[in-house]
């Protein structure tokens, strides 16, 4: 056990997205656990675009990281000392536990104990973790769908998205994926199966949503708002239901930017927005984890991660996510996992 | 039974408000009823915001009404002759009878035989009719209030928002009123009995909004859109709805007017936004006419008409109620009706 933590710190407010200067790698000592903790040593540690929102000091719907302090992250890791009822040394682990090596942390910190040693590690931070979690609520208590229906989702060819495009085909509706650039929507019909996929960057948004959408739209989970986002919305068909999941697309909401009316869409279609945020579905991730990885297990469920090697990289990574430079979920590996 | 049946017709196509000059005035013969029909004498035609719709040529949630067309609306009158089975000379019926004295029609037309012969036959067009069906649908079923919060509604002198205000407040929430002018927030404090109302035109409706609810918003009834809306939706609280029912700040949707994102407010507090369309409650208004009409009758639902004697005031009556000239229901009284 090495005897220094390495702990990437929030150093400036970013008024944006944050970039790799608005953080500081430090070095401190190993804590130790008092009575009542565990200490994890971290593995992997998640890169997420939500967290453009942790540090924002606009109101949101967590408290900012404060100046100073480790960045707040989910990671999976192990115990190596646990001076807490429940947990054991060996046990693998994630939760809260910040971007640092090394987490001293109350129980209630810990989001779960990972036992599917059949799985990698680090899909307890991505499509068995945050992500998967985010697009098993979002799509079907939020988004309702119902077999047929037509399914479009933004940021198709990320965590999220490309959940939310084949939890979609697993019940049975028609999943059209919009994504930044050739890979990434060869990576929505290749690895994911989506039944259309198109580039948003690569000409008019009408037609190619014309084309890939001949019968309208009856679910958009939305990740990006913004111009995609307005010309879905023209598309939707009655009773559609659109899922507020995120809002890549828009670098700033201090002022508030401006965008087409969506109240005459709505109004017409007796169609409804509302916004999601997974932590309200905490008491029941339990229920969906074990559907999850059977779907990954059955090979229903099909993940990509892209994953960079080192604390060192991990001030620049969100800034990179919102870039689009990643090709699945991103990760920051920091020691070993056991398989 | 006079021999002349004056009709509204439209006359041209209105691109936003429909004005005076889009309709024009004809005398036809008084149509008879054939087998199955029945034939009505209009005693009180009905005017709503919604007609700038029926009568827009974008794409809405009904056909356009026709160049040439008797104007649709509804009507409430009296059975003058009938050939279809369950209608009577002297039954009073409400309807989509359009503007003028007399209608043929299929029994499909009508709405419902009016039963209540101990409360006015207007009120078959207002508070018994599409406006307080609007009001019960919108805000119970879309809104889902609890007890306790606060219920805000724009327009909140019209048939509509007075419903809405006094329906909230039967459900023991908290109503608070958006009206435009000294006249109607008066009428909202005084005969709706709102908890609060402010005058949209006087002033800052941030501090207004700060003043009238001080724990934010629960539940927006929302029949404007535009700045009251940007302002109301600043105020969401976790888990807030928004009622979309009508857009009458806005004078045309084509193109498509712009206004600050609603994204993140719906994102970071799990807020919904949900259009509404009174026509697809259609099977459920016999379960909630009895209900409005205990209401009425014990007093805690009242109501304000505005009545216009004549049918040669029907062609300004739209523009009229986008003015804002109206103190109630605004109805067009065409013939003498019975008590």
């Amino acid at each position: 056990m090495q005897s220094i933590n390495r702990q990437v710190l929030l150093k400036s407010r970013p008024s944006g997205i944050p970039q790799a200067e608005d953080f500081e790698i430090v070095e401190a000592p190993v804590p130790q656990p008092a009575d009542g903790q565990v200490l994890v040593r971290n593995l992997y540690l998640s890169v997420e675009p939500a967290m453009r929102g942790w540090v924002s000091a606009v109101a949101n719907y967590s408290q900012p990281v404060g100046i100073g302090e480790v960045m707040r992250s989910f990671a999976a890791g192990r115990v190596v000392a646990s001076k807490a009822p429940g947990f054991h040394e060996g046990d693998l682990v994630v939760g809260m536990f910040g971007w640092q090596d090394y987490a001293v942390v109350d129980p209630d910190a810990i989001q779960r104990r990972v036992d599917e040693r059949d799985l990698p590690l680090s899909t307890a931070l991505g499509v068995l973790g945050l992500n998967g979690l985010t697009a098993y609520f979002g799509l079907l208590d939020v988004g309702q769908p119902k077999a047929g229906e037509t399914v479009v989702v933004s940021t198709a060819a990320g965590s999220v998205g490309s959940a939310v495009g084949q939890i979609a085909r697993i019940h049975g509706c028609r999943a059209v994926g919009i994504a930044g650039g050739a890979a990434k929507v060869a990576m929505c019909l290749e690895d994911f199966g989506f039944d259309a996929a198109f580039d948003y960057k690569a000409g008019d948004l009408d037609s190619a949503l014309d084309r890939t959408c001949p019968n309208g739209v009856d679910v958009y989970f939305d990740n990006t708002s913004g111009e995609i986002s307005d010309a879905v919305m023209k598309r939707l068909n009655v009773g559609a239901r659109v899922v507020i999941c995120g809002t890549a697309s828009v670098a700033s909401w201090d002022p508030l930017p401006k965008g087409p009316r969506v109240e005459r869409h709505l109004l017409v279609k007796r169609a409804r927005m509302q916004g999601f945020v997974i932590f309200d579905y905490a008491k029941h991730y339990d229920e969906a984890l074990p559907v999850l990885a059977d779907w990954v297990r059955s090979g229903k469920l099909r993940y990509r991660e892209d994953v960079l090697d080192g604390i060192e990289h991990a001030p620049g990574a969100i800034a990179g996510l919102y870039r689009g430079e990643n090709l699945g979920k991103r990760l920051i590996r920091i020691g070993e996992a056991p398989r």
